[in-house]
């Protein structure tokens, strides 16, 4: 439990605010109702079955964006419900979706995929070759590099899944890239590595080598079982703590050059405007960043009390070490606790007990990487880049008010 | 990589294996196919979605027992597809079930939870009651007591589903019971309780206090949604390390008292027959276990070479620090690889790289955790417990034979 925050606080604020000893003694309703559940049969289990959540939350879905309406869906996205996700891991089916030309569908027995260019042995891979290869797994988070792209100049989206839903995270399974590379072996002049998606959209990245043969992954693996269709069935790239878009997807082709290519997702795309005109290109780490995700937009809370404000801290460049809380818009901060594991590159959970007065308030995460980096404000990041049109790579600190009401809304602006 | 097995090796091993190496140059391919997924538009995103494995994928699923079938369906189980797990992570649709009565059905927003007894404030609880309360996420195995129940006196299960499958493994949220028992306040002689749930058989355990007070966790989330109606949404118990049995589903009460019920699930189920022709009652720790899950039962070796072994280790008293493999019956042994993050009470991944001579083998995996026990073998079981019907709390060390044809089989006997 955060020191800041006495146990005894809780159980009074519980007390007020109705998280328990409100609910009252269960005397007045001895003896215990039955309820039907204990009287009838429950469904019976199918000789075979892959679950799924029950009716009762159906309401939980990764959504199209409603803020930002693409006129056709081939080249869209989903975002994923952060103000309901529990614990650290994204489930499948609720994983964000960013796709150039819709998801392909590929028949793992028929894919190939090939490693060639400046190697000495170019390599051609099954799938069963992949799998048979040696793996690792590990949990990473993976943020598109446009999440939180609409709001700064124009506070639009209403709940966490519209302003930062390009957001999740999984333990990925796959093979290192350095491995494979070594067994095709990379010439001296080989500086860079371009990976190709087998979608309509021939989805391509060029990649320093450096970050190919330090963490990059072929992925096959995401939580527990092969990748979804939508993540790239049935391998992937994955580059952890970079913008999702150089993990291609549907991966076909791995070329090892010596020049960048150039192509449009890294000239016209994915590069970002500059006070003096110029675009700065190949800024793919996602750096260090946090939401609050309870209480969120679209929240309300019900009276004052005691309530634990919980969220999402992240770094492409290490792990989570401080996250500050503010509750008046930015004057005064207060550690939170944050929950093990903080793993390297992933979504780490802080906690904290807020005793809300009733009055009006305004929330903001604050969050610090182990590289000592601290995640900027918009003011920070408006210094030293160009706020115009869709802003890429946007970490900066995002707050929520509270009114007197009760209601939590969207306050950047 | 494990220190017991060169890179080199591997390279040579996979150049004769063809997991990599052999599959060749695609010079001989060159100018590169364009395959059909790269000429067509893929599927859109819907509105709104929650996802599924592919069509190509659709093998993967928890399936009933086809070694010991039930006459009747409602007290039943299905079993995790470990052979396919990919990770530590067991996927919420593959988590294996076990019921009593089959699957109740609750409304969340009917659904009341009482804590009373030996109290000084007895409680209720509704689920905005619970889910307000500040929460906790950590990672655990759950494993049925009856975990590889059928094959110690003739080995019936032919894929590690059939024989181990009793198990996974999820990020699990909820409220610790000790905060909660803290309000309620516990009166000196409350020494157990008894959890009740809302199903038709009303399952019932009692656990002893310190179990309870220690680590023990009131969960309404798995793997980052709300649990899945088969694992008792909408809340249910959970004891870390402890038999699946006591994690009783669909909570509708908790009742402190001063010795334990002694009911059916305590005295004729669960307990374990003793050679002097007593029964133990009340072993409810699930031993340190491990299990070889590639190569395992059903699956078939493609030539000699170099194979990644790869299984899973647990303990429910702590942590895995080792796990041994032997190739050879138990002749030898050698330290697999343990992939982190070596959790508590949490399925363990290991990993080793295994140059298979393509004669006939019989491999095994004996885990040790971080109390300093050692996995027993079904002998070492059998000199202090009666090995008679089915058998209960079995961590024995289990066998799988590579015959020269390559195929897998369950060896033992």
């Amino acid at each position: 439990m955060p020191a800041s925050t006495p146990r005894r606080g809780f159980l009074k604020g519980a007390a007020l605010a109705g998280a328990g000893l409100m609910t009252g003694s269960v005397a007045k309703a001895a003896p215990l109702p039955i309820p039907e559940s204990n009287t009838v049969m429950g469904d019976p289990i199918p000789a075979e079955s892959y679950g799924l959540p029950t009716e009762f939350e159906k309401h939980v879905k990764r959504r199209r964006s409603d803020v930002f309406k693409n006129k056709q869906n081939f080249s869209d996205w989903s975002m994923t419900p952060l103000q309901h996700q529990i614990g650290i891991v994204t489930p499948n089916g609720l994983f964000f979706e960013r796709h150039h030309n819709g998801v392909a569908k590929i028949d793992p027995d028929k894919h190939r995929l090939v490693i060639h260019g400046l190697v000495d042995r170019p390599l051609e891979f099954s799938m069963d070759d992949i799998v048979r290869y040696p793996s690792v797994s590990r949990f990473h988070f993976m943020e598109c590099s446009g999440n939180t792209l609409t709001d700064w100049r124009e506070p639009k989206s209403v709940t966490v899944q519209q302003s930062h839903g390009l957001l999740a995270c999984a333990q990925w399974t796959g093979v290192p890239l350095s491995w494979l590379l070594a067994e095709a072996g990379v010439k001296p002049e080989g500086k860079w590595v371009m990976f190709e998606g087998g979608d309509g959209s021939g989805h391509l990245r060029s990649i320093p080598i450096e970050k190919v043969m330090d963490d990059a992954l072929l992925v096959y693996g995401q939580n527990g079982e092969r990748l979804r269709a939508e993540q790239g069935y049935p391998i992937r790239a994955f580059f952890p703590g970079w913008e999702g878009n150089t993990c291609v997807k549907w991966l076909r082709r791995i070329k090892v050059v010596a020049e960048p290519d150039q192509i449009r997702g890294e000239t016209a795309r994915y590069s970002d405007p500059m006070p003096n005109g110029k675009w700065r290109q190949f800024s793919m780490v996602m750096e260090c960043k946090s939401v609050i995700t309870s209480p969120s937009g679209g929240m309300s809370l019900k009276g004052p009390g005691l309530y634990e404000v919980q969220g999402f801290a992240w770094s492409g460049n290490g792990k989570i070490t401080n996250v500050d809380l503010t509750f008046d818009g930015g004057r005064t901060w207060r550690e939170a606790a944050i929950e093990g594991p903080a793993l390297d590159k992933c979504l780490t959970r802080f906690r904290y007990r807020w005793n809300w007065d009733g009055g009006p308030a305004k929330l903001a995460s604050r969050a610090m990487d182990s590289t000592g980096y601290v995640q900027p404000t918009v003011e920070d990041i408006a210094r030293v880049r160009e706020i115009s049109g869709f802003v890429q790579h946007h970490n900066g600190i995002f707050p929520w008010t509270v009114a007197q009401s009760g209601e939590v809304s969207n306050a950047i602006a």
